[in-house]
This record gives C-alpha cells, structure tokens and sequence, in this order.
C-alpha cells in the first residue's frame, strides 16, 4: 500500500571487514552506497590496513580503535571476530542501520534489475509489521498487495517494524553440517516476498545481511553469545543466532514486529565446510536447550523499552541455562556489558 | 528435499457448481484434472442441469442427492449456496481432496507454465510442516531448499502437513471494503514459496483454492457459520474463515501443520464489491470477536483426534461466544450435527 522516502542522514551503514582490499566490494555496491555514510569495522585479528577506493563518506575503526573508545580491556574481547560489527552499532547515531557481510555482491531480481538493499530494508522498516494475524499475501503493505478477507480490521494497523532481516542468493546461510552434506546445494530461488514473523514464533536472525531501528531495538541487537571455538565462518558463530532470539522475544512482549524475505543479497562462497564440521557441533547442540528456553521465557509488564528487556533477560539466563553452561553465563555477562556501554557511549554523546 | 509420487487413487477433486455450464472451466483445467476423480456438488438453488464436457471420471451431486443422504432436512441447509462443497467432502473416500472454486482457471509460473495444482497441493501435503521454528529460506522440504544456520536440528523432522493453502493471481480474495475502495486492485505477484504457518498464529483461510488430508484432518474442514445475509460470493460468505480459525486451533493442538502459497489459480472476476458492500458487515465486525476467542482457546490432553477436537471446541463455543450471538451458537451445532453426519457415512461405508 505505501511507498516510503529514505532520509540519507538516518541511515548508517554498517560493514565488519574480513578482507583488507575492500575495493571490488565497495566499487560493486558503489550505486547503492555511495549516498550513505559507511561504519567499517576492522576485525581486529586482520592486521593489514584497510585498502577503501574513494568517493565513499566513511569512518573506519580497527582495534585500536575499539580499545581506546572502551574503557575495560575485557569489552573490547566481545567486539572480536565476527561480533566487531557491533561495534559499528555502538558508535552509530542514526535511526537505521543496515548491515551486511562484506562476502556479499547485490543480487538482481526476477527482472534482472539490481537490489537496492537499502532502500527496501528501510521500506519494510518504515511500514508497519502484522505479527498478530498472518496475512497469506505476505506483507499487506507491499505495493499492490493488502490484507485478505477475514483480516481483522482491528489489527491491520499493524505494529511498528524495527527489524528486516534480508536473504541470499548463491550461497545461503546454511550450517555447516548441511552444506558439507549438500556441497552442491545453492539458492537460486527469487522468492518476491517480504512477511512478518508471527507472534511467539521464532526465526534463526542471519546477521549477513540485517536493517534495524537503532533508536527502538539497538539495545536488544548485541554481542553477546562465543562459542569456544568461534571462527571466522558464519557457520562457526551463532552470536547473530542467539541475537535473534533475544530480539524475536523482546519485539514480542513490546508489540514490536520482525520482517524476512527480500531484500536479497548474492552471497559469494567463502571456507571449507568439511574443516568447519570439527568445530560447529557446539552450537548445533546449544540450540536445542536455548530454543526452548526462549519460546517459553516470558519478561515482566515492567520491562517497556529494550534496555529493560535485555537487563531482565540477561538476569533470567544466568538463573536458568547460564547456570549449566560457561558459555551462556558468559553471554548474560555481555548482555549487561552491552547495555553498560551504550549508556556510556550515550552520556559521552550528550555530555 | 523430497519428491512426491501422487496416486490418483489417492486424490479426489471437489468443486461447487455455481454455474450450470462448467465446460469452459473444465476444458481448461483438463489437462491437469482429467486423471483424477471429480466431485461436483451443484449449488441447490441453481435450478437448471449441469453441462458437464466428456472424458472425466466424474460423480454429481444435486439438491435431491444431498436431501437422499442427509436424514434430517435441518442437515441439508448446512449444505446451502458456498457450503455445498462439503458435501463433497462428506462423500469423498480418498485420502486427499483437492477443491477449488468454479471462477478460477489455470494460473501461469514465472517461467509461463501452466501451474499444475494438483501436484503441488499433493507436494505440500506429503512433506511436513514445520510449525515449530520459523524457517526463513521458506519450505525447506522444497527442492533446492534447506534448513537455514540455527534450525534446531531435533525440529528438521517437522510434523505432518494435513492442509495446503493455495493462492490466487488475478482477482484476490479481498473482503468487500477492500475491493470496493480500491477497484483497481489486482494481485500480479507470483511469489514462487510455500510456506508453513507458525503454531499459535491464526491466518485468514480462504476456500477458493485448498487441499487438505481428508483422512486425518477431514472433520474439522467442516461447513459451521451461516451469515443471516450470507450470499453467493466469497465476500458475502464467512465459512471458510471459520472453517481456518477452527482448522489451525486443531493442528495447533494435535502437532500437524498447515502450508501457504504456492499453487495460485488465476481468478476471475465476479460480482459488485460496492453491492456487497450491503451485506457483508456483519462479517467483518464479527472477526473482532472471534480471533480473539480462537486465539485463546486451549483444548485438553483428552481431545487426540481431529473428532473429538471439534466436539470439545462446539462446546466451548456454545459456552463462550456462542451465547451472545445466535449465528454462532448455530455455528456450534452445526459442528456437532457434521461430526455426526460423518459419523453414519462412515458406517454406511462399513456396513
């Protein structure tokens, strides 16, 4: 039904570099980016310094960076690897991030037209999201779309939408398990399609390719789950997974609402599954306890924005799951850690 | 993943007759229905014989088919106007029954092949649901598709699927004041996903184009709310949307799972939204009431069968919302009389 226009100074984008030569990577995004202003973050195991064409409004931080801007040394080890990006996060100050792997190319649609990310995760952000009810023509506010007959009239007002998460074209976001089982297996399906997550229901968040209302749910999008052995595959990490549902249970206790489907994003093929086998079995079990833990956890009427979400959250795993596990006491720890920091970084902004 | 094989023995294709000449409809879709057993219920109040074109394997019921079977006429106007499909239904001894309505054709692919419905339902049908977790890589039983990074592994086996959602290109099925405000409005996506509809979410069943596993789910795909100005058009009508709300509590309840979108079926108009306009209010404000008590509804331990699901819920209903409003408590007998009804089919059969 709508049509939204995107304010170039609301929108951050923000991009964790595993490759020093981001040159190929900017220069194919170069159409779509080059409006914004670009967040990278340096993982601060990459050594080289960043090689970044011009023509780009950019802010890097590496390492150095992350150490000098925190103030514990044990801070900056949740912003390691995969997790700098979140760092990218802290620092921002606009409404909307959007957030990509830097494996990643623009896709082309049905009509072989090129992906303009940005503009399509800020369209889902900026219309409403319908978590209450499911409409079979997924999202009612797509254009030439609406909600189908029994729709309760009531409900499609909707809720407000404050976090898209995009797909993947090539190579999907696959656990290394199936894709070391399937090496062939690639996605090749444009399905056109964005929908809301249903209430209660819960998705495994990628953070490949991510958009989502800093101002709103920023506090609930953290660093927070490491995997002892944490690698530099996405199959080798699951903090974007244990974010994802720690946000999926805050945006429903806060009427809030989660969009999937497009935008799509070409995602390029990187690592050995079979080597990464070795070492994914860990979070492979982990969310067999963690899925049911957070399907059943329920906040309390007293907890209304994020921040309060997160703080009782974190209390709540550190009396349930975190007692068995080290990894997941540890990851209640970086909750709380995460929420300490943003009220710094906040007070410095306003101090 | 999987591949089905369909078993036309299996499959019985059900459709109400609004129109006494079906030959065009059925010429068109011959090529995908002519290996396949038809079931087609005339609308009683259409008073001219059927012109039915040669070369299918089909059964017709009339109005004085359906007073012979029913022993009370009380039962026969269950079976009225939209309703007379369920006769069908009722007589059908396959496992699935595959139905549609008369006003649609054969919808076209992206690629602009003929859709051919009756494999996709059957291919929806036959590989589970997952309604447990959301898999944002849509049906991750359909070819070239998977589980996404993070699906717990110990919910992969999914559950059984017992109904399929088809949808609709062309003239969607919009209520009235939709249709009305946007005249214009025409649904051209063809999003190629199917897709299960998480446990707890309740979704807008439409009757225009399903399919569902008679065997298991059969008594709860069942002809209950009358509108008092109920009329002859999809948005005059209200029981399919109930027939949904009643279905999914069930599946919920029983760990079976229902599918949505893909196969379309290309929809012709028919009818004046602005003249049902006049009517069809009343359906619209009584969805404020019933999502509400569908989505609380909690049915016990006790109830493992699709027949017993119903009989539980008819007697909630007559408890709860049934005695506000007569159409419902109607709505709740009608459960019982079908529950019934079923009932002596089933031992004619044996006996």
């Amino acid at each position: 039904m709508s049509q939204v226009t995107i304010d170039t100074n609301e929108v951050d984008i923000v991009i964790a570099a595993f490759n020093s030569d981001l040159t190929s990577f900017l220069e194919e995004w170069r159409p779509i980016f080059s409006r914004f202003h670009l967040i990278i973050v340096q993982d601060p195991d990459l050594k080289e310094g960043l090689k970044i064409p011009k023509g780009f409004d950019v802010d890097v931080y590496t390492k150095s960076d992350i150490e000098k801007f925190l103030s514990s040394s044990s801070s900056a080890a949740m912003f390691s690897g995969y997790s700098c990006r979140y760092f990218g996060y802290l620092v921002s100050k606009k409404k909307y991030i959007v957030s990509i792997d830097d494996d990643c190319s623009p896709a082309k649609d049905n009509n072989g037209d090129i992906v303009d990310i940005v503009t399509q995760h800020i369209t889902n952000l900026k219309t409403p999201a319908t978590p209450l009810f499911f409409n079979t023509l997924y999202d009612p506010y797509r254009k030439g779309a609406d909600f189908v007959r029994g729709y309760p009239f009531s409900l499609r007002t909707g809720v407000p939408c404050v976090l898209s998460c995009g797909l993947w074209l090539n190579f999907a976001d696959y656990d290394a398990p199936t894709q070391a089982l399937k090496p062939e297996l690639r996605n090749t399906r444009y399905v056109d399609a964005v929908m809301t997550v249903p209430k209660n229901s819960m998705m495994p968040m990628s953070g490949v390719n991510i958009a989502f209302d800093r101002e709103i749910v920023g506090p609930s999008i953290l660093p927070a789950l490491k995997l002892t052995k944490e690698g530099k595959y996405r199959w080798e990490t699951m903090e974007d997974i244990w974010c994802g549902l720690v946000v999926k249970v805050i945006c429903d206790h806060l009427q809030l609402g989660v969009k999937t489907g497009i935008p799509y994003v070409w995602r390029n093929e990187r690592g050995s599954a079979i080597d990464s086998l070795k070492k994914e079995w860990q979070g492979v079990k982990l969310m067999e306890e963690l899925v049911p833990f957070f399907q059943t956890l329920k906040l309390s009427n007293d907890a209304v924005t994020a921040e309060a979400c997160v703080m009782e959250m974190a209390a709540a795993i550190e009396k349930g799951i975190g007692g068995s596990r080290l990894e997941l006491a540890n990851a209640a720890d970086n909750m709380v850690e995460w929420v300490k920091i943003r009220k710094e970084v906040e007070s410095r902004v306003l101090g």
